[in-house]
């Protein structure tokens, strides 16, 4: 992709537009912060009516600055705006980050105009620019806060680990405070605005390529360029800094092709899930969310694995923590023999040795249990994390005890979350520079996000880039039945033998050609994707004379419907040992999204689908359909065989490369039901609508 | 119920056998805390080896006390434990708290031994006990504190609107601490222990009954009275006292009738979910959520409904609400035309006035926004309740008159939460005694629970009382088809017309008299549930050779397979628009449950159930099958005809009946599939498994 947009973290110059003697003023503050915060770069205030602000010459006007600004901050209104980005780029900055507002966001003819004028000046030179309506960003490595966040007064910044990219202003500032508040140190807290011309993923796969970073939090709202998102993705994977976003609000894009009904069911926000899956990056749901695991990413923990230990001095934690665990998909470690042995030692007699592990109220007279514990289940390879839970303590506990053995244990490498509720408590613990949480289902909440996001981000190297190549709804057409059979074999998708007849008076021969007992008959159209509804299907036809009296049965149906028929199809009756259904769109925003599911006639009403970009591999579709609630029917049940479920995987892969293709002529189609005969014997496709472009 | 253990709260004297002089130990605590907290009641120390502790004097056995106690608490272990209960008993206590362990909960034959003992000894005179295993009773109106928890002097004790009863001492303990730390004020904070006698449920229904309590939090890990929840949930409604209730990890009872697979599909952790809906209990799932509603539920509110307003200064906390607010079920206002030419006038240009409002950064330099807007929407009738979200503010922001505004707007009586990540823009509002959370989505999480725990109160009132009279399986067995459809059409299930034929040469004649076009032939047998797989059904038989033929070979099949047969059931294919099943049987603890669900072959391995306890109202049925997956179905859908609902809904309810009827010879069965006819045309059982007591 581009060459980076590094220079927004630590420009060499920065000259202010509309710079303010005020630092309270959104002109005044990035001076004050920039002061304050150690940026060494220059600064030139610009300002037509003060020799100075804050103790900085200013320049009259843009055009008047000694040397061309590294990146130039906007803080005047409307036209003046407009005309600051015009010189920027006539001078040839690298960048600009507007701040005023008033443009596109509005929604307003003459702020959408205003915009344009702005991207076309930047887009003239190569001027990258944040914007407009952008809390700024703010990179505390090196000082340059080329933003306004009234937050880093209340919230003193101190550079850290962690980085921050949000559409929102607020959405950078509410992390931000949430984690300064919890001691985190944070490099850059950025705010983007508009995304006008870099868009917040953009930026994000920029601050990823810091190598002191070990988290990004990622706030959006729309998402014009998922293409930057797989970037993103990628970089994050590359560079060891995992990604957690919050997707705020529903797409602003995407009506789905109303012809194609899987389409209907692959509703935007699970296409961007998909998506997000495949770039290896988290997805949350609020803004709690987004900040609770932080202190887990900062940890450089390697785990094995995710089977997790539990020890606590109160029965009801152990028992809170095991249901934790199950809601959060952690399961819990299955001790070796010989690790209860040495728990029984180490335990007081009654105390249970199976995980969880309830050191009782021995703990009050036995202040050395943890440090005995902890050491036993980390020797034990089945224990790839540990929560230690404490849920009361105070006088009379041995807690700075506690503390120093949890410490020691953790330093052995083995992650190690703690849930203690009591403040006074939990200091030693936070002091060692351990985890700690409120509560067992907190911390087992983010331990096993920490954990998830880890093997989603090893499978996410193994799946293939998406095409994330957008299309719209404009020009192409449907096919027929007959024609959409055929161009689904061509996508690889198996389909039954048929035979196309223009009139009703062929269909008996037809009949007798395809040797079958008994066949289908319906009507082809252009025009309906619906056809059982219209009287256009007959099923079981058992003879010649019965199939052509089908056909003109369909044919009075079609006239009564005013449905124009191209003329019929006749194919043997299928059967399989399930239904499902095979479908494919072009999402206006994410582009070609599969979709598999059961099948059958209400697949609308009662849907069980997944969806996935294309292309797909074959253990990606594997898995998706095993997430299907059917799932378990395609193992083979109450003496039923197994369903070809290979076979189905495979026609999802070939089509989904058929799709990805950008030369490919299909622009979505709906193969339901496809019947899936027994392990060995393959699939088959037996109704089909195909919308070309 | 019984009278009563009002005593425990405010008893007149109390004994407290092994009393220590050491405030710290076990035996010394309550001495001090009752001092410390103000009991006013005697006191009575006992002690064989000093003359007197902390100051009070002691008497050397308790058979020396000068008058009977009305509690007497015991801290002495083992065998001196069971001889205190003897004592008290013969003394004539009116309870005894006995907070030694080493009984039941060891489950060690000795433990559980001198635990029945005391028991016996408590039955004898009617006597009642919390305990053994107890951390203790603590009522800080009275200041009678019966128990050792050291949080009462981390966290000191304040009497106020919530009670705490738990059988766990740390989880009676955690959320005491936690709303205290909170300033919220706990009248009551119970552990119960191992509820030989009273059950925690039990305490909860004498608690629930103080006039000054607002909340009840409940933990509980096992349940051996359900009837106990059933009348605390009466009380609770009675006396206006919410409950909420956390139960830890899975019920130590019940395993289920095997023979009866839906009963497999019935978990006991969801039977216990029904009971709670039914009590008007709200049901949560960890220690957080146990406490994180609690300011709500102290605030008088009156709501009229559960529609949302949300009012911020960003807008992307407005995006998160109404993301939030989607993901909890509560629903936002739709405003009324005059709200928005309303809200026009008192917000910025650009503003949108359509819900969430979002005041912009106008906030800033206009700080009567708020004050201008919560009015508005306050008098809009669709609005029910608000939530303020004020995710950045700090200096240059008016916050306290932010604060004065929402307090004034609050008075008026609308429900009003705030999202208030900062402390310090928060501490006004706390302040001003409103309900402040950090973030959009703990707010509208809690406001959900509470307007949908007063609907869950406001439904249980027009419910029936459950049965709850568990069983066992012990005993009776299991019918054949033939008598099962017998028994299911006296309890009040429509079921398929059929003959019994004892001999497969009487199929023929059968066949002729049912006068149907299609029987299906199936093998009687006392043995079998599972038929199909047997090779014990024909379908389709279309003549009386083909019947008798079909007969002749399922006795074969059941010879093969070892199936002794009682003879054949000769029934009509029956058709219907959708195949359902109607199960029910007696859950160990909980009594009588019914299972309404999608019926076929695949119930086992696709679920889609709701189970309920009998007996059932038609609305709690109807509302059942509306959360079933399949519900959308039901109506009708591709052109097919609606099911016949109510007809199905009046055979669960009469089932519903049977299976609550104490002298009812089932005590469980299984009708699948139940043939859904078209709407006004009933149902009918086609297949059917009972057993009997």
């Amino acid at each position: 992709m581009t060459a980076g947009l590094h220079f927004f973290h630590h420009p060499a110059s920065v000259a202010v537009v509309g710079a303010s003697d005020d630092p309270e003023k959104i002109g005044g503050r990035p001076l004050r912060y920039m002061r304050e915060f150690g940026y060494r770069g220059q600064v030139m205030p610009v300002n037509p009516r003060r020799r100075e602000v804050q103790g900085t010459a200013t320049v009259p006007s843009l055009a008047d600055v000694p040397e061309t600004p590294d990146v130039v901050l906007v803080a005047v209104p409307g036209a003046a705006a407009v005309e600051a980005v015009v010189t920027a780029a006539d001078l040839g900055a690298k960048g600009c980050v507007v701040m005023s507002s008033g443009f596109g966001e509005t929604g307003a003819a003459e702020g959408l105009r205003m915009q344009a004028e702005m991207l076309a000046a930047a887009q003239r030179t190569g001027m990258r620019v944040i914007g407009p309506n952008s809390q700024g960003l703010a990179s505390f490595s090196s000082g340059a806060v080329l933003g306004f966040s009234t937050l880093f007064t209340e919230d003193p910044p101190a550079d850290g680990p962690v980085g921050i990219v949000s559409q929102s202003g607020a959405m950078a500032s509410v992390p931000y405070g949430a984690l300064r508040r919890r001691g985190i140190g944070v490099r850059y807290a950025h705010g983007t605005g508009n995304d006008m011309d870099v868009s917040a993923a953009e930026l994000a796969a920029t601050v990823v390529e810091d190598p002191d970073l070990k988290l990004l939090l990622l706030y959006l709202e729309k998402i014009d360029h998922p293409e930057w998102l797989v970037e993103l993705g990628e970089r994050s994977r590359r560079n060891g800094v995992p990604v957690v976003a919050l997707v705020g609000g529903r797409s602003q894009h995407g009506s789905r092709a109303a012809a194609s009904h899987t389409g209907a069911l692959a509703t935007e926000r699970r296409v961007l899930e998909a998506l997000l899956e495949r770039a290896g990056i988290w997805s949350v749901r609020t803004a709690h969310e987004l900040v609770a695991s932080t202190e887990l990413y900062l940890q450089d923990w390697q785990p094995r694995g995710c089977r997790l230990a539990v020890v606590s001095n109160s029965g009801a934690m152990c028992v809170l923590a095991a249901d934790a665990a199950e809601d959060a998909g952690v399961p819990l470690a299955e001790l070796a023999p010989a690790t209860r042995t040495a728990l029984a030692d180490a335990l007081p007699a009654f105390a249970a040795t199976a995980n969880p592990i309830d050191v009782t109220a021995a703990l009050l007279t036995d202040s050395s249990i943890f440090g005995r514990v902890l050491p036993v289940l980390g020797a034990d390879p089945a224990v790839d994390a540990c929560l230690l839970g404490i849920p009361v303590a105070g006088r009379g506990y041995d807690v700075e005890r506690f503390a120093r053995d949890a410490a020691a244990f953790a330093a052995s490498g083995t992650p190690l979350v703690l849930a203690i509720p009591q403040a006074s408590v939990a200091a030693p613990f936070i002091e060692a520079g351990l985890v700690v949480f409120e509560e067992e289902s907190s911390a087992i909440g983010a331990l096993a996000q920490f954990l998830a996001h880890r093997r989603r981000m090893e499978r996410a190297g193994t799946l293939r880039r998406p095409a994330v190549r957008g299309g719209t709804d404009a020009g192409g057409g449907q096919l027929n039945e007959s024609e959409s059979l055929v161009a689904l074999a061509e996508m690889g998708v198996p389909v039954v033998a048929h035979e196309f007849l223009p009139d009703a008076g062929q269909v008996a021969a037809a009949f007798g050609r395809l040797g079958a007992d008994r066949v289908v008959v319906k009507g082809c159209s252009h025009e309906v994707s619906h056809k059982s509804e219209l009287g256009l299907v007959r099923l079981g036809c058992a003879s010649p004379e019965e199939a052509t009296s089908s056909a003109r049965a369909i044919a009075d149906a079609a006239a009564r419907n005013g449905v124009p028929l191209d003329g019929f199809v006749v194919a043997p009756m299928v059967h399989g040992v399930r239904e499902v259904l095979i479908g494919a769109h072009v999402d206006p925003v994410f582009g070609p999204v599969m979709v598999v599911g059961a099948g059958g006639a209400y697949v609308e009403v009662v849907p069980d689908t997944q969806v996935l970009l294309a292309p797909c591999t074959v253990e990606e579709v594997r898995e998706a359909i095993g997430r299907l609630r059917m799932a378990p029917l395609l193992d083979g049940v109450r003496g039923e065989p197994a369903a070809d479920v290979e076979a189905w995987v495979a026609a999802v892969v070939a089509a989904s490369e058929a799709m990805a293709d950008p030369g490919g002529r299909v622009r979505g189609f709906d193969a339901n039901p496809v019947m899936l005969r027994p392990a060995g014997q393959g699939v088959c496709a037996v109704d089909a609508v195909v919308l070309t472009r």
